[in-house]
């Protein structure tokens, strides 16, 4: 088993990810949240929303998954979204053609569908499931397809991105933001995309949630207000050059940005703030890497696109997130499809004071010249450009008649008007991510086998399955997996307090009613502090440690006969498996500080080893 | 303007609700939540999180929107969920056949396609639009349809509902809770229907959020173990019996239960949590009843099924949560389809001794009249059943030979064996909310026109629109539709704080840096008490009062000169419209008090007007 395997044995055994349809056979590209799952993505999404809603203050909407054809005409999702396909004539298996002739050649999924064609047939690539014959390749769009309405109705897509979502809505929220830039707005959701076959597990699916931003910004300054918050720092970069030298490297938001690496403040302050996020989350800081897009791999209307990519065991490093200059792309390609302009008018501080060309015809001079059509030239004048009536034989058409006005029957003069603003179309900062992807990415470098006799060794514990052994009741066969055969090496799940989808577990020794009152207290006074409690009165102290190790729970408290006696409960924490021995009074106060105030552990009781 | 057109607008103008895809003109039965409606959704759906996830330990799922075909082949979607859809020959404008004829008849709803067709031709109806001759009536399935993967790939569909992934997880699920009956799950999330002509906004919409939860009972026992947290609880109910009579009433859920009213205790518990939901965030209780499905429009499967109706201005009482009983026939229905048993084991609290009438071939005596077949004939008498074997002259068929075997060659007895288990089919309580129709429920019942010089007369007030008049600089215009026309009356939405998409609006009288200093120094202090908070210093006092009636707000702060004199500021309550002033030290206590802990406003500082 790989650690992919591995993880997802323990996910789908405790409640993290079930195959979605699992009891009809299952259907490729999609999962369940299982509850433990469902918790901890909303965490994640939660964490998220305090990082972008509210501290950054870009507020959230909620668009429908279904959007009408318009939207993806103008988003190019419609004329461009497609990956090539290639089909088996005897089978009928469906292949990326891309993938199938990667070993081939290197740049594979630079070709299009016919090169593909040609390549395949060439090389003699036959079907990799039956060997048969392979049709054509040609492009499959990949956004799902549907109807509204009856009847042929009006064609609709399942969303393939939120982001379409914020940009239909730019009049609005320009409103709503009282049309101060920079504004952004943020979206939570689900998006779709139609693989033709995906093979990669929960990194790549059909049905996927996104948190998206789009940062309407001034074009004229790409400024932060609050760049000092991060510029000091330091960042995992794989730029352009350094993908050169396959090698990335460690610096601050402020050098890359004053270096030119990272292309304004803005984006650097986006790709700082996703680090910080990313790392507060559960991924582990040395499998984090900022990689920036390839001059070929950009989207040619971009400034700058930098990916959020983590180390994993078998797909190697997977983009996470993405965090791009879009400039006023996506605006424009509105507006063109809609025939709507979408601007901001921004006032400026002061109005200016604007100095003009002008023309004043010389009406005194123009009339015997031109007669009754003198109100027409003079008017045709006024029209022309500073370069047209800087020549001394000026031409101009009235009536379909070109006429020639010697220069010096016209004055001119310089006008100052005065101006207080203009309008704007803005660029678009977008940082977009995956939180499925996010959501595995955690999960994996959470993950631990530990050797538990060389975990003992070193922190002088008694190794806890000695006392698991020895006890194996009918219960043990009921709960599969559990603690069978492997007693030497525990899996543990080191989520950090944030995002654990249960903080505390609450363990009476035994179901009798005395231990099983004031644990019960306990779990209530943990909930009214709004922790994440769970209440296991199930198998052996052992078992349920072992229990709660695997769905990384960071806190147990036991409650035993010495309770009774002395009032003081077992704190144990998951990561040290240390023990302390804390009063059951102001238990709350004490397990809320080690969660959220990064109280030591050792600080929080009496060391006590059973 | 009716009250649905006056919520909509304030919903629009303030960022609640936009029609979505308005930048291409619009698609009916699509809305997008705006950045405050946004947040108010999000806040209803937590508060149903700690109702059903936290309180009642229902945990939550996620599953793909996305569906398989023979998830909706068993749940009956694929064959059963349409309405009559009748198009105009002329126009191609598609209508409800029902809605067509139902004022001409009563049962218009109870009708087929072929019924509502004849009835069409014979009442000679005609195109509503154009007058033109309409079409046969169809059956039109209301699910979405797509293709999963390329070429003719897999029939998928977009859910019509949430409840589904419960039961396809159900295995997953049961294992979870260790198999302990009752055990519940939810989902909250999209669902769609292909509404066929959506005339209703945000009350019939194609694409809406369910919130689900699919508690599975033993069949064999529907008290609820915490029947007594609700029993003295009052509910309006509108029973089968009082809608004969027209008029609902009020009770205890106790007695509704002891009366046979509603079914069971497991029933009344989540109505009466359901009622606790909905008065808690905002729906007005004398605007709300429990109205029983009446014996013909219950599914055939159901035991019992309650909708909580609110009234409303435009459509009447609208249905938005059902509460039913749906015994195994969702469980059974997927049995079927999947080829699986779906049960829970549930073991006896001791194993049950049962005594069962048994058969004893005698062998002595069916072998000398039977001979090599002796033993098949023993065998097949074991297979009988107790009332077969009753017979004095008992039939047997060995090898396809019909035998008779005499009573007296056999030996009966009374056999004791000991169960320590059954296998039980769980019956399904099923509470269904549409958080979308609460969303509007709540609205409408939260918005208020006053007036107010009398609310002034009552309350002793100045009025605060005479300072508004006297100053209406440049902003005025570009703020439309406040305070304009209607300075008399003001606009306000009741929201309660549990779920106001802003609870305290911070406002500096002027924008200058020695007020807005300390006002963002409250600011701060308010967001670390995680009160959701707004800094508004755009405009004069009293247009800012307005516009946070208009969104709900129920605190407004405002920062003053008075401030840096005397360290204190003016708290405004929005619902009375009167003023404390109160010490900025320890404000954010006195505000979150007021929000969580019902304090009373008066004991928040010293009265104070301007």
């Amino acid at each position: 088993m790989d650690k992919y395997e591995k993880v997802f044995e323990l996910a789908k055994r405790r409640g993290f990810l079930w195959n979605s349809f699992e009891l009809y056979g299952g259907s490729r590209g999609f999962y369940d949240y299982g509850p433990l799952g469902s918790t901890l993505k909303r965490r994640i999404e939660q964490i998220w929303r305090e990082f972008y809603v509210i501290q950054e203050g870009h507020m959230e909407i909620e668009c429908p998954t279904i959007g009408i054809e318009d939207v993806f005409i103008a988003s190019g999702h419609v004329g461009g979204f497609s990956d090539p396909l290639c089909e088996c004539k005897n089978c009928g298996e469906a292949f990326r053609a891309d993938h199938l002739v990667e070993n081939i050649m290197a740049a594979a999924g630079t070709l299009s569908a016919e090169q593909l064609t040609q390549v395949i047939k060439e090389k003699g690539i036959t079907c990799p499931e039956c060997g048969g014959e392979l049709n054509d390749a040609y492009e499959f769009n990949l956004m799902f397809k549907t109807t509204i309405g009856p009847g042929t109705g009006r064609k609709g897509y399942l969303r393939p991105e939120t982001a379409q979502g914020m940009f239909v809505d730019f009049q609005r929220l320009s409103r709503f933001y009282r049309d101060k830039l920079p504004f952004g707005a943020v979206q939570i959701g689900k998006s779709y995309r139609n693989e033709i076959a995906p093979r990669q597990g929960v990194i790549r699916l059909r049905e996927f949630t996104q948190a998206e931003c789009e940062i309407f910004t001034d074009p004229r300054n790409k400024k932060h207000p609050d760049f000092e918050r991060f510029a000091d720092s330091e960042l995992t970069l794989y730029s352009q050059e350094a993908q050169q030298k396959g090698e990335a490297f460690r610096t601050t938001v402020r050098e890359a940005v004053e270096k030119g690496i990272i292309a304004h403040e803005m984006l650097g302050y986006n790709i700082a703030l996703t680090n910080e996020f990313l790392t507060k989350v559960g991924i582990d800081p040395a499998r984090l890497r900022f990689r920036q897009h390839l001059k070929d791999e950009m989207a040619h209307y971009a400034i700058d696109c930098w990916d959020a990519e983590i180390a994993t065991d078998r797909f190697g490093w997977v983009e996470i997130v993405g965090i791009a200059d879009r400039t006023d792309y996506d605006l424009k390609a509105h507006s063109r499809v809609s025939k709507t302009d979408l601007y901001v008018y921004v006032e400026y501080d002061e109005p200016k004071m604007l100095t003009r060309f002008v023309v004043k015809p010389n009406m005194g001079k123009l009339g015997p010249l031109f007669k009754g059509k003198a109100k027409a030239v003079a008017d045709a004048l006024k029209q022309l450009s500073e370069e047209e009536l800087s020549k001394s034989q000026i031409k101009v058409t009235v009536d379909g008649e070109e006429l020639t006005v010697s220069s010096d029957v016209v004055d001119f003069a310089e006008e100052t008007v005065k101006v207080s603003g203009e309008n704007v179309i803005p660029h678009v900062i977008e940082p977009s991510y995956g939180i499925d992807r996010i959501f595995y990415g955690i999960m994996e470098h959470a993950f631990d086998e530990e050797k538990l006799a060389q975990k003992a060794a070193e922190s002088g514990l008694k190794v806890e399955e000695n006392e698991e052994k020895a006890d194996k009741g009918p219960e043990a066969a009921k709960d599969e997996n559990e603690g069978e055969g492997e007693e030497e090496t525990r899996l543990v799940m080191h989520f950090s307090s944030a995002i654990a989808p249960v903080q505390v577990a609450v363990l009476p020794l035994l179901t009798r009613k005395e231990l099983a009152d004031p644990a019960k207290e306990i779990l209530l006074r943990l909930r009214e502090k709004r922790l994440l409690v769970s209440y296991d009165d199930s198998g052996t102290i052992g078992r349920r440690y072992r229990r709660n190790d695997e769905i990384g729970t960071p806190y147990s408290v036991t409650v035993d006969y010495d309770t009774l006696q002395d009032g003081t409960v077992t704190i144990r924490d998951r990561d040290s498996m240390r023990q302390v021995r804390a009063p059951i009074k102001g238990i709350e106060n004490v397990l809320y500080e080690l969660i959220y105030r990064g109280r030591d552990f050792e600080s929080a009781g009496k060391p006590f080893n059973f």
